[in-house]
């Protein structure tokens, strides 16, 4: 049984977490209080730790240093160290010397070895990092180290997320129950060069670090790895996740149905969050293909859906242009039977085996007039595999925040 | 040494042309004319043939019959018949029959057997062609067929295009002299619900099939596969190429440098021109890739960047943001090493070699201001690769229309 509950990152036992202000963020002058940058996360004991990172080749030096660090220390960590303001990316060998000192501080502060330390950048890319600045927040952020911490590490990740994101859930299980914890960023890319998305989880339940991080990998290839706002894909996205095992249960398989349903109802949460909080988004559109001869071709036909211009201008116009759907997946390299395929909005089948029904247009879109939908293509391929994203509607607010900043 | 001539797809020798009203398109009250909405290009006797066609899967009618009527004839067609304002797509069987009657209908006005006959159909999906129109038309368009009709055919295949699209040039060679024309549409996609792009082009070089085939498909790959407006991709589009011999002018290498110039100052013209001409577009962007370990990652990577929303908001907004550029090339699945890659816009070398050059930014803005513009990403990965794509920028005006059309 999944129950939601309060607490965020300190929900599960064995964790505590801070937010402070560093000065990395740029002051507004209007507020009183300067924007809080630094979060630190810190479990009472070394913690198992998995992580998923970015796609992309241009990578931020808190990637590489965190890969290695989880590589040395055998998948071991008993910190989590984020600043935002800052991506600390393109920063060349200096950016990742600063990187490995910003480590070493946190790992100083909470006495582990530096290679129990992962870090995590968020803000504007090709700007060196003050790692002065980052050494007084995490020193202030140990002092403020709380089970009640997560919100102000919510806060303190953020960069132009129109809302804080966080989630967490008590899984009940024979063996007793452990809890499941997360806080997200995501897409806001005025003040960053581009989207980050960061998620930290964190559990109390006893997992080894191997079944961890495929558990994680798993559970992220449907959660966060499923949303698009609109294709890119950044630098310096991560997600971590800690198990302090503080709850006694003990998790042996990376298939416990307890462990990934608990994960689902966390990351699955937050990626939906985030999408809901894609710039210029006003529409929560859910992709559904069915039909597909293999699960990849499943995958390629959401993708591509999911991240079509003309798909997402007609969500955004309340228009059930199937076939703007229908030549998406057409084109998405899958394998596609255009006599068998059919295309629904919500419940309506607007095109069914070839067939367009455009007398059940009104009734398609008066399901988009809602704030969130379900759009479900069949390939007609065949096969039984299917995929499922999450992506937003396209509006002009998303093309004046992206075209009017300028950097 | 090639020069741009008059003419269009009649400009060369052995075709003549027409484009008539037959009432497909809707009528303007406030215009006292009928839109043209059907054209008619006939070769005085056979002559070889070559196409290239859409990639999507989802392929409308008159595709399906183009395809079947080139095999059979062996490359040779005598006629093409292309209707605008219904794309006769997700029409079924029903639709294949009239794409059938078509072509058998263009056969007998102009004595020619069936599969000599090359159809085309642009605009609405899903409504059904009304036949009858289309045989008045061709009727109509058989009379009205002139060695100067290149112009009306033309206007006739244009849906929302802002602006007509035609180019002729002559090729002078040791052998003699020959011409290539062509006309074609673009990505309006305001009436039809998505864009289709297409191209008719002549030539009265003498030509074998198959060599004018392997050409086409060359030129084409650099040309009318090399751009993109929102990287959607038509279930109606194809490039026809028919060569007239009328010239004397013999071609029997399909690397023979004379026709690929040729066919690249043609068919690169219409296709920078459909880019222009892109919904909402405002400017016109060259993306060259160097650097690249293959061919393969070179398209990839220009293909991710220049169908990019954060790139192209970005060009719209006039921002030298090389941190998208990166990004975009990072995130493509090319070979990328971000401490050698470089970004230049225009001539201004605003990253190199890993490194910001910020204190450029000013310099590359001015770059910018201009109406069309270069973007040069090195990725760094050792090899001698290239590729050359050319995109527009995204506008909310690309919203606005998408999204404001209900269908």
């Amino acid at each position: 049984m999944i129950r939601v509950i309060e607490g965020g990152v300190t929900a599960p036992r064995g964790f505590r977490a801070a937010g402070v202000a560093c000065g990395i963020k740029r002051r507004n002058p209007a507020l009183a209080e300067a924007p809080l940058d630094l979060a630190l996360l810190v479990a009472d004991q070394p913690a198992s730790a998995a992580a998923v990172f970015t796609s992309n080749k241009a990578v931020a030096a808190p990637v590489t240093v965190s890969r290695e660090h989880l590589g040395q220390s055998a998948g071991m960590a008993t910190a989590i160290v984020v600043n935002s303001g800052c991506a600390n990316a393109c920063t060349g060998a200096a950016g990742l010397a600063v990187a490995r000192e910003m480590a070493g501080a946190a790992a100083a502060a909470v006495g582990c070895p530096p290679d129990q330390v992962l870090v995590s950048s968020t803000g504007v890319i090709g700007a060196p990092l003050d790692i002065g600045k980052v050494r007084t927040g995490i020193t202030h952020a140990h002092r403020e180290l709380s089970s009640h911490g997560s919100d102000a590490a919510m806060h303190a990740i953020m960069t132009t997320d129109p809302f804080p994101k966080s989630r967490a859930v008590e899984v009940t299980t024979a063996a007793g129950s452990f809890a499941i914890g997360g806080i997200a960023k995501g897409s806001g890319m005025i003040e960053p060069r581009m989207a980050t998305m960061l998620g930290f989880l964190t559990t109390d339940a006893r997992v080894a670090p191997a079944v961890l991080q495929r558990a994680l990998k798993r559970v992220a290839d449907e959660t966060f790895n499923a949303i698009t706002v609109d294709g890119e894909c950044s630098t310096n996205d991560c997600v971590f996740l800690m198990a302090s095992g503080a709850s006694g249960v003990e998790i042996t398989r990376d298939d416990d149905p307890a462990l990934l349903e608990g994960l689902r109802a966390v990351a699955g949460h937050l990626a939906r969050e985030i999408v809901r909080g894609g710039e210029g988004a006003t529409k929560l559109v859910t992709v559904v293909v069915t039909g597909a001869a293999s699960d990849a071709d499943a995958w390629l036909a959401a993708r591509t859906v999911a991240n079509s211009p003309l798909v997402k201008t007609a969500i955004h116009g309340g228009d059930p242009n199937w076939g703007r759907l229908v030549a998406a997946a057409g084109r998405s390299g899958a394998a596609f039977v255009l006599d068998r395929a059919s295309v629904a909005i919500g419940p309506v089948q607007v095109f069914a085996a070839g067939v367009p029904h455009d007398d059940r247009a009104d009734q398609a879109a008066d399901v988009m007039k809602a704030r969130e939908m379900t759009v479900t293509i069949d390939l007609g391929a065949g096969g039984s595999h299917t995929a499922t994203m999450w992506t937003c509607d396209f509006s002009a607010e998303y093309v004046r925040i992206n075209a009017e900043y300028r950097t």
